[in-house]
C-alpha cells in the first residue's frame, strides 16, 4: 500500500546542505549506552534504524577530546583511529540501507566528567557547574583562556575531519542541554567580560566560530548542523527570543537546524515522560526559530502520530521530524506509515524505561524487545525465523506484557496453534488496570499494538474470562504451556528493607488495602479517610495510587524508606514533577521512615537516626513488594507424570510470574522464550554475543610504548 | 637495610594449600574500575604491587555468568576466551614479579545487575534486594530452584578451570559482602525451607557443595580461598557467632580463609573511612574465626601501621595481613618495610577518594597520584624519568598538594634547584588546618609523607612563612616558575545553584564566616551563638564544619540545597555516619532548601516546592564554591616581557590555583606536571594510551555468526 495522501508530505525528501534527506524522519542523537565501547552492539541497533526507513541515524553525543572525557558515561568518543574504525562501522551499516549517517560532536564543558583524562574541567567563567553530587564532577572549573578556546576549537575542527574520513554525511555541533557552547550561550555559566561574554553576540562567538572553521573544514563533504535547546525550565539556559537571534547569528554556516528544549537538569522537558508532557508540546517554541531562518529545522516533541507529524510539516513549523524515542519503539516506523500500515506500529509509550536503563548502562526498550540485541542476539524486530516445527500446540496462560509478547512471537514463527487464555476479560495483565492511574493513559499503546497484532494473526487466539487448573491445561491440547501468570503486591507489609512482615497488618483487615484491591477490586476507604501510602518500591504504583487517592477527595501521605519519595521516578525523569504534583494535591510526604508497626488510626515507624515517626491514619495502602503468581506452574511441573500422560512435552514460566521486573525486561522474557523456542534449553537464555573487541598485546613491557593507542 | 626485628615476622613465607606465599603481605580483592574491560591499565596497575613485594595480588569481583552479569559495575568477568585472554595478562604481569595471582569468583544473587544479560535476578527466597532505588536492580528475584542451584555451582567450577587455565595460583570464592552466597548463608534472605534453608547447616550447603565441586575440579593446581564477612551492621548478614560455625563447616575444602566485615549496605565497616573506625579494630572478630581453624586466615582492617601488622600476625589472631587501600596507597609498602625504608611509605590516609572515584569508573588515590596510570601514562609510583636538561632552577609558590607534589617529582626527576616558598609557615596549604576537623586527623598523613620526603631530598628546599609578589617571582632567579597557590572558599554566597551572590550577605559582616576564617584565622561567633553552615558543596568542609562548631557547644543546624546532608559522603562512605554524629550533637538538618536570601538573625529560603523556609541564627558560615586564588599568575603571565627580562623561561598553574577540585585530582595535576615537565607543552597533559583493544569487523551481516564471541 502506498502512504495515505495525508501522510505523503513526510515522504517528500529535502535538501540538507550538500546532502539530501530521502524523507522527512530524522533519527536525531540519542544515548544507547552502546556506543564505541560496544561497537557491534551499536553499529546493529543504528544500522536497524536506517533500514527502517530513517532518512538520518545519528550517534550519540561524540566527545571531541579529552577535555571532555565523559566516562564513566557512554560518549562514543572519535579522537583516534581505533574511534574512527568503529564509527566507520556504524556508518557504513547505516549507508547500506539508504540513510545518511550523522554525528553528534559534543563537548561538556564544566559537565565533562573527565575520569580517564583527568583534565581540569573547561568552563567560561569557572563557577561550579550545577549538577548536584553524585552527578556531576566535583569541584569548580576552570576559566577558559583564550587559548584553551583555540585548543578546543582546534579539537571540533580535528573531530570533523575525522567524522569525515569516517563517512558521515552530516556533522552536528552539540550546543544544548547546558553543555560547553550552551555555557558560553547562558548568562547563568557566562560572567565573562572579554570578547566571549556579555553582550549575546559575544556568548555566542565561541560558537560560532566553530561552526564556522568546521566548515571551513569540511567544505561541502559533509552537512553542518547544530544542535540547540531553544528553551529551558530555569535559569540555566537562554531565553526564547535569545534563540531567535542566535539562530540569525550562526544560520550562514548551518545547513540544519536541530531543536530541542531543556538542560541537564531539566531533561524531563526534552525526553518528556507521557506523564507529564503531551506529544507536539514544543511546536510554539519552534515557530519562533521558524521565523529566524529558511535553513530546515529538525524538531522534536515526543512524536508518535503520523497525523500530528504531517500536519507539523504541513504547518511549515518544521521541515523534519526529529525522533529518538519512536525509533527506538519502532525502528521501521517510516517505513510501515510508508507502506499505510499504522496499525502495525509500536507507538512509543513515553514511560521512559529507555532513559532509566540507559542510565544503568544498556539501553532497553518497553514496547521493542529487540532494541539493543540485534547484534548480541540476532534479532531483526521485524523478521522471525519460522520454527522448525510449527505443528506445536501453544497454551499461553496469562495475557500480560510477557504472555501477549511470547504469544505473538510464536505466532510469527509460525505455530500453528497458539492460544492466550487469561481469567480477566481483556489483554493486558497487570498493566491494565495501572493505565488508569494519573497520568498513565498512553501507557494503554502497549496492549493496544498487541491487541491489534493478536486480531490480525490467524493462528493465535486469545480466551478471556477463563481461569484454568493444572488440570484444565493438562486436558488442554496444548504441546507446550508457557506460564505468565503474572505477580501480585504482598499484603504482609514484607518490604526489601526488612524481609518480614509489618507488625499489626492482618490479611484481609478492612482497613488495609494493596494497589489490586485499589485498581483491579475498586476498593476503596470511607470518603474523606485519611490514607497512608507505604511506598518501599519507589517505582511508579506508591506515587500513582497516592495521586489517584488525593484526586478522589482522600486525605493522602506517602511514607517511603527510600531518601526520595518515588525514588525510581528520578530516572524516569518523571520524579520531580510527580512530587510537585502530588504537593500541589496536599499528599504529605516522609522520607527515609521505615513502618515498624500499624494499628487501626495510626502507623509507626522510625527514621535516618532511629527517632520515632507516627502518624495517624484511617487507611493503609501496602507498595511494598511484587511477589510471582506460579502456584500453577508449580502445580504443573511437580506431576511431571501427568505432564506425559497429557502430551505436554514441556511447560515454561516467563515474566513476572518467574521474577516480577519493570516491564521492559518481563516483555523480554515473553520474547526471547519465543524467539529462542527450539534451543535445547528455552528455560535458559542462550549465550549472547560479547563485542568483537580482542586484545591485542603490547609490546614488551607494559609500561613502555608510545602515547598512541 | 634488612626490615626491622619487629618486623621479621611479615617476612616469613606460609603455606596456603599447595601454594606458597613470599610473605604476609596479601593484596586482597579490591575493585578498579579498569577490569577486564580496560585490561592493558588493570594488568600493569596489579603487576606494580606485585613489584613492589606483595605476596599476591587478586582481582576485584570476577562474575561466573550471565546470571551475574554485572554491567555497570566493573566486574572482572571470567565467563570465556577472550576474558581469559585479558585475565592471563595480569596473571602473567603479576607472576614475572614472582607474587601469586588470585582471583575473586563472584555471583551477585539478587544483587546482580543483569543488564546486558537480562537474566532474572536469583536468590534464596525471592526476596526484593535491600538496596534502594536507584542502586539496586528493580524488581523482586527468582527464588532459586534446584536447577538453578546446580546452574549456578557448574558455573563456578567452570569458571575456576578458566581461572587455572588462566594461570591463577589461588580460586578465592566470595561469600560476603551479602552477595549469592551470602544470602543464602544469612536468615534475612533465606526463608527456604529446602535443604539449602533453616538451619546453619542448610543455610551452608550451597556453599560448602561450590566449595567440594571446585576443590574437586582444580585439585592441587590451585589454592582454595572463601571470602566471609564474618559481621555485619545490620540485619542482612549472620552473626559471628554463626560465622566460626560456618568456618568449621567448610575448613575441609578451604587452604586460606580471607575475612572481612560488612555487607551492601554496610559498605563503612569494611571500607572504613578514617574518620569512622580505627585501624586494626577488626581483630576481635577475627579472634573468634581464629579457633575455629588452623588454617590460614587474611584479615583486612585499614591496615597502614607495620607494627600494628606485626603485632597482628605476632598473636596468630591472623596469619596473613589482608590490605587493598594500602596497596593502591603504596605499592611498595612491603618492599620499604623489607628494607626499613618506613619513612618512605605513602600511608593510606582513609579518606577514600578510591571508592568515590571507583564509583564514578574510574579507581584514583589522593596518596597516589600513579595509581591506574601504570599503564596509561608509563608512571612507575618509584621511578622517575631523569631530567635531560637538569640544569634548571624551579620555584613552586605554595606548598599544598599539588605544589608539594610537583616539588618532589621534580627533585627526583634530579632538577638541580626546587624550591617551595609558602606564605604560611608549614607545609600542608589547605590541608593543615582542615585536618583539624573532627575526625579528619589521619588525612595529615599526606602532608607528613612529604614532609619527610622533602626533608630527604637535597635538592628540595621549602621556604615558609614568605609571601612573594609578582616582583619578587621574577627576580627570586627560577628558570621555571610553578603557581600553585590554591584556591579560597567564596564569600559571597555565590552557589553551583545560583552563580550568583547571596542577598543580604556583606562582605566583611561580622556574622558571616568562611571555612578559611573558621580554620586558619580562628575567627567564632559569640559563645552559644546559633549557627547556621549552608553547605551547597557537599564535600567535607560543611559537615565538618558543622560537627567542629557543635562540638564547641554553638547551637548548630545546616542547611543543604542538595537532596542529602553531606551528599558526597555517601560515595566516600562516611555519609550515613556523619550524620548520625551530627544528629546525636544536636546539629539540625534541612536539605532540598535553598537559600535566597539572609540577614542579621534570619535566613530565608526556599524547598523543593518553592515552599518558604527560614531559620533564626545569629551566625552564618558559607560552604559554597571554591574559586582558584591565581591573581600572583595572572600578573605574571600578563607580562610577558618582564618575564623574559627576569629569565623565566616558562610559567605554569597546576592545583586548585588553576581549578578547584579533590585532593586526588589535584595532587595528580602537580605530579603531572613534573613528570611532562620537558614536553613540548607541559600546561597541558599529553595524550594517554587507550587499551589496545581493537575491532574485528565480524563477517558479513552484523545479524549473523555465532553466538560465540
Amino acid at each position: 500500500m502506498p502512504p495515505a495522501d495525508h501522510h505523503k508530505v513526510l515522504f517528500e525528501p529535502i535538501e540538507i546542505g550538500p546532502k539530501t534527506l530521502r524523507n522527512r524522519f530524522y533519527n536525531v542523537p540519542h544515548g544507547t549506552a552502546y556506543g564505541t565501547q560496544r561497537p557491534a552492539t551499536w553499529a546493529a541497533y543504528r544500522a536497524v534504524r536506517a533500514e527502517g526507513g530513517w532518512a538520518a541515524v545519528s550517534t550519540e553525543f561524540s566527545s571531541v577530546g579529552p577535555s571532555s572525557d565523559e566516562v564513566p558515561l557512554h560518549s562514543s568518543d572519535i579522537w583516534d583511529d581505533e574511534d574512527v574504525r568503529r564509527h566507520k562501522l556504524m556508518v557504513d551499516s547505516v549507508h547500506k540501507h539508504g540513510a545518511l549517517a550523522a554525528i553528534e560532536l559534543h563537548h561538556g564543558g564544566a559537565h565533562a566528567m573527565r575520569r580517564l583524562s583527568r583534565e581540569p574541567a573547561l568552563s567560561p567563567s569557572g563557577l561550579a557547574p550545577e549538577l548536584p553530587p553524585p552527578f556531576g564532577p566535583p569541584g569548580t572549573p576552570k576559566a577558559m583562556t583564550r587559548d584553551d578556546i583555540e585548543r578546543v576549537q582546534l579539537d571540533f575542527v580535528a573531530a570533523a575531519l575525522r567524522a569525515r574520513d569516517a563517512g558521515y554525511d552530516v556533522v552536528n555541533v552539540l550546543a544544548g542541554y547546558g553543555y560547553l557552547f550552551a555555557q558560553f550561550l547562558s548568562p547563568f555559566h557566562n560572567h565573562r567580560v572579554d570578547a566571549y561574554g556579555g553582550s549575546l553576540e559575544n556568548r555566542a562567538r565561541f560558537w560560532v566560530e566553530t561552526l564556522a572553521r568546521i566548515r571551513d573544514a569540511v567544505g561541502t563533504d559533509c552537512a553542518i548542523a547544530t544542535r540547540m535547546s531553544v528553551e529551558t525550565q530555569g535559569p540555566w539556559g537562554h531565553t526564547i527570543d535569545e534563540s531567535v537571534a542566535l539562530v540569525g547569528m550562526a544560520d550562514r554556516f548551518v545547513d540544519l537546524w536541530d531543536l530541542n528544549v531543556g538542560s541537564v537538569l531539566d531533561w524531563a522537558s526534552d525526553i518528556s515522560p507521557s506523564r507529564l508532557i503531551p506529544e507536539g508540546s514544543n511546536l510554539p517554541v519552534f515557530e519562533r526559530i521558524r521565523h529566524a531562518t529558511t535553513k530546515p529545522i529538525v524538531g522534536v516533541s515526543r512524536w508518535t502520530s503520523p497525523d500530528l507529524m504531517a500536519q507539523a510539516v504541513r504547518s511549515g513549523v518544521i521541515d523534519i521530524i526529529g525522533s529518538a524515542r519512536q525509533s527506538i519503539a519502532d525502528p521501521f516506523f517510516p517505513q510501515k506509515i510508508h507502506d499505510g500500515r499504522i496499525e502495525d506500529v509500536r507507538e512509543c509509550m513515553g514511560i521512559n524505561l529507555c532513559i532509566s536503563s540507559l542510565d544503568r548502562g544498556n539501553l532497553t526498550c518497553a514496547q521493542n524487545a529487540t532494541a539493543g540485541e540485534e547484534y548480541r542476539r540476532g534479532w531483526h524486530p521485524e523478521r522471525f525465523e519460522p520454527l522448525a516445527r510449527p505443528e506445536v500446540g501453544v497454551l499461553v496462560v496469562g495475557a500480560g506484557p510477557a504472555g501477549m509478547e511470547a504469544a505473538i512471537g510464536l505466532a510469527r514463527r509460525g505455530a500453528e496453534m497458539v492460544h492466550l487464555v487469561d481469567a480477566a476479560e481483556h489483554l493486558g495483565g497487570h498493566l491494565r488496570p495501572a493505565v488508569e492511574l494519573p497520568g498513565l493513559q498512553e501507557w494503554r499503546r502497549f496492549i493496544d499494538h498487541r491487541s491489534i497484532q493478536i486480531d490480525g494473526l490467524p493462528n493465535v487466539q486469545f480466551i478471556g474470562s477463563t481461569r484454568l487448573t493444572a488440570a484444565d491445561v493438562r486436558d488442554y491440547g496444548a504441546s507446550h504451556v508457557i506460564l505468565a501468570t503474572g505477580a501480585r503486591w504482598l499484603s504482609t507489609g514484607v518490604t526489601p528493607q526488612t524481609h518480614g512482615p509489618l507488625e499489626g497488618v492482618a490479611e484481609g483487615a478492612d482497613w488495609i488495602f494493596t494497589p489490586e484491591q485499589i485498581l483491579v477490586h475498586g476498593r476503596r476507604p470511607a470518603l474523606g479517610s485519611r490514607v497512608t501510602v507505604y511506598d518501599a518500591e519507589g517505582i511508579y504504583m506508591g506515587t500513582g495510587i497516592a495521586q489517584l487517592l488525593a484526586d478522589e477527595g482522600f486525605d493522602v501521605c506517602i511514607v517511603t524508606p527510600h531518601d526520595q519519595v518515588g525514588a525510581e521516578g528520578d530516572l524516569t525523569l518523571d520524579g520531580p514533577a510527580v512530587r510537585r504534583s502530588l504537593h500541589r494535591s496536599g499528599v504529605g510526604m516522609h522520607r527515609a521512615i521505615v513502618l515498624t508497626a500499624v494499628e487501626q488510626g495510626r502507623v509507626f515507624g522510625a527514621g535516618e537516626f532511629e527517632e520515632p515517626f507516627s502518624c495517624e491514619t484511617d487507611a493503609l495502602v501496602l507498595v511494598t513488594m511484587r511477589s510471582p503468581l506460579d502456584q500453577l506452574y508449580g502445580e504443573l511441573v511437580d506431576d511431571r507424570a501427568a505432564l506425559t500422560a497429557a502430551g505436554i512435552e514441556a511447560v515454561f514460566c516467563i515474566g513476572d510470574a518467574l521474577s516480577p521486573r519493570p516491564i521492559a525486561e518481563v516483555t523480554f522474557d515473553g520474547h526471547r522464550l519465543a524467539r529462542e523456542f527450539e534451543s535445547p534449553n528455552p528455560a535458559v537464555a542462550l549465550p549472547y554475543k560479547r563485542e568483537p573487541l580482542h586484545l591485542e598485546l603490547p609490546d614488551g613491557d607494559l609500561f613502555l610504548g608510545g602515547r598512541s593507542r
